[in-house]
């Protein structure tokens, strides 16, 4: 048996670790096209601010590390071509020069997302980057030296990841948003204010409905940003305007695409390709409470889906639960979190929902350092169930309550249940009434009286 | 209709606030026997140690606030007699000196609970405390006055917290403990530890497997605890091993005493005798896990029973859900948790249970300030379905991931379904696999194994 895995970061590693474990006999091959393997790069952003000591920080086990557990790791190896039925890889080594062609018994397609570069980011000037992996992040890192205007285009959760961390380094930021308002993809419109707010007040300059149109250079070297609205001088450019999924290989193999665009699979990560799989940002999962197949690429998602694949693909039975979207950031002294649905998400989806908004503090309001918190929280007209919620906690650890609410979702609870929780209480923790059983009381009544 | 409450703190408060909420024309009166109502017990200690600013900022609502609600509340004013069939209760108003007797159409008894004071404890020294209510607060505070030497007896969480706020006043902490180790009814005998190391390290002198057999004074004054192993100096004495429901007023009344102690209701806080509904932290209640009575005066529990017993003196009809005993405190950089049972409470019910201990950080280890966080999770065999978990966290808000256990308790999940669940990921809040995420893949692992 030879497990072939291409992409080696979050999903593929995972996956060739669990193989590993379930299966003493299998081959187990791991192909990247980078340098770099088995790293947090969710953590990238922390690196240039200082939060983390440096790029190696990241790394969760060495290649050595790896084929010291008998997992075979190629770098520097692109897959260019495949045969599904003659279950064999095109690869090219770039160290080598060479391509070959490769066997396999199981394909696990890891291969991630790519950040979307608009034309205008197209260019040959030095200074302007994406942030996707480690070498992005070390560019970025040298780009840094000296300078001093940054402008971060696109105002989701990387992008202000990365605001935090250039005024870490005493940077001037301007954010240039072209959706009315940063956070977009986290949060209902009419919450991001408390965001914005914050990210304001430390100092960055943040433009939304601002249009990107090209790029001003001097020496090679990147001067501005041309905008619908005037230029932007900037030193530093960083273009995190989202990402796509990488199908192009799934696609080859003749692996289903689903309507999210990004590969299709059933629960044990099976795309529709006899012996190949698919796991980690590059493919979509059921969403637990719509039910409906998603595209949310996270961190957790993508070492789950990549665990299930690598236990399947060695002989086991796992199956992936499916998702709530649960995603967190930190920008500045703020935790930002959701889970489930957002109203406008259950608007879209033409489903009956009533949110409310709750403001208290993070912890009992007479115990030192007590800070405000936000929470919206979202359920179902009729049945009451609940459907999500978004927090902006000033303490940013208080955000990490939102897990409480995802521990409901997944059991399809009512917002009586919420309500009725045995939350932990005391005055350094919480109120006695956390904001979450205040949100639940207000809502339930609310959704009483219809 | 005429609502009388006795006891107007958490339980007596919350009933009071929230009948008057249901019913615009019920006569809403509070007794109680002190000074102060309406106030956050649970933040005494901080008071002492400086993190709230004095008594006064706990108090939730001043009699003046309730009686402009329409609460009438009588501050100084003992029930000291009962006629159950006549409704009617015997009344000493303490400032007066007078003796009434008081009708009621629905009463509520929320006496809470009082110390426990052993007989050596029962003294006329000047120094020698229990720690209650803001009376036993201003009067420790008053002795920690130019003392240098304090000793609190009882390693409970009233204890832990009063060390923590003794040694912030630089006062030398002795801790006497006559049972094998601290924290000792929260969290498992081999898991206390990681508490008491803590606790050492700040300076505190544990002394566990320590009787106290009588206390030394000098005119006055309080000089020492004397103890089956020597004698220890101290100018503070605090005694803080326990506390005991107060249900004489139940008692006369005829209603029915539980086994656990505290006085027994229904679902909606009724006793056994008509007209009269129990409150807080002198009631037991239904724990979720077990299905059995039990008594745990916390917080939150208090106020839920107040509120549904408020509603339903008021006409109303709510049910109180029952509890999961899930509690936290702080002790210095220590946040401690536990929710359901413990390996120990499941063998003591003859539950067939397993536990495992996961050790991590609380968030990405490679991000600042990680710090490390304790895990014990406790299932039961053959079903898988979750019982308890406890939580040591060095980060100390990190042990408010007690909740997201209390959530899936509650919901009768198992192992599998909080091993599945969706939780919030980035390197400032937790690990791509939180230590909860951890344990239950192992308890899983372990479980099935046999």
């Amino acid at each position: 048996m030879r497990i072939v895995i291409v992409g080696g970061v979050a999903a593929g590693m995972s996956a060739a670790s669990r193989a590993r474990r379930f299966s003493k006999d299998a081959e187990i091959v791991v192909l990247d096209r980078g340098e770099w393997v088995s790293y947090g790069a969710c953590g990238l952003p922390y690196v240039l601010g200082g939060d983390v000591d440096d790029f190696e920080s990241l790394v969760a086990r060495t290649p050595a590390q790896m084929r010291a557990r008998g997992i075979g790791v190629h770098l520097n190896t692109e897959v260019t071509g495949i045969d599904a039925a003659a279950r064999t890889l095109t690869v090219r080594d770039g160290a080598a020069g060479r391509t070959t062609t490769e066997p396999y018994d199981r394909l696990l397609i890891a291969t991630g997302v790519s950040p979307v570069r608009p034309e205008w980011a197209v260019t040959d000037l030095g200074g302007v980057h994406v942030l996707k992996d480690i070498p992005d992040g070390q560019a970025i890192q040298a780009s840094l030296e000296g300078a001093k205007r940054a402008c971060i285009v696109g105002g989701g959760y990387i992008g202000l990841e990365l605001a935090e961390n250039f005024r870490a380094r005493g940077l001037s930021v301007v954010m240039l948003e072209k959706g009315p308002d940063i956070a977009g993809r986290v949060l209902d419109h009419d919450f991001q204010r408390r965001v914005r707010e914050v990210v304001e007040q430390q100092g960055v300059d943040v433009r939304c409905g601002t249009t990107v149109t090209g790029l001003t250079g001097r020496g090679g070297r990147v001067t501005g940003v041309q905008t619908d609205d005037g230029r932007v001088r900037a030193d530093v450019v960083v273009v995190a305007v989202g990402v796509k999924p990488n199908v192009a290989l799934a696609k080859a193999a003749g692996a289903r695409i689903g309507k999210t665009g990004a590969v299709a699979v059933n629960a044990r990560q099976e795309t529709t390709v006899d012996g190949i799989y698919a796991a980690g940002d590059n493919t979509e999962a059921t969403h637990r409470v719509t039910r409906r197949k998603a595209h949310i690429p996270l961190g957790l998602t993508a070492n789950r889906m990549g665990r299930v694949a690598g236990v399947n693909m060695a002989g086991g039975d796992a199956t992936f639960p499916g998702i709530l979207g649960t995603g967190i950031f930190k920008v500045f002294e703020l935790g930002v979190a959701r889970t489930g649905l957002t109203q406008a998400d259950a608007d879209a989806l033409g489903l009956k929902a009533h949110s409310v908004d709750v403001s208290s503090t993070d912890h009992a309001s007479y115990y030192a350092d007590a800070r405000p918190i936000h929470v919206r929280l979202t359920a179902e007209r009729g049945t009451g169930r609940l459907l999500g919620t978004q927090i902006v906690a000033h303490n940013h650890h208080s955000a990490k309550r939102v897990d409480v609410v995802a521990a409901f979702l997944q059991q399809r609870a009512t917002v009586q249940d919420l309500f009725d929780s045995d939350l932990s209480y005391a005055p350094p923790f919480s109120s006695v009434w956390d904001v979450l059983l205040v949100a639940a009381d207000r809502l339930h009544r609310e959704l009483r009286a219809g």
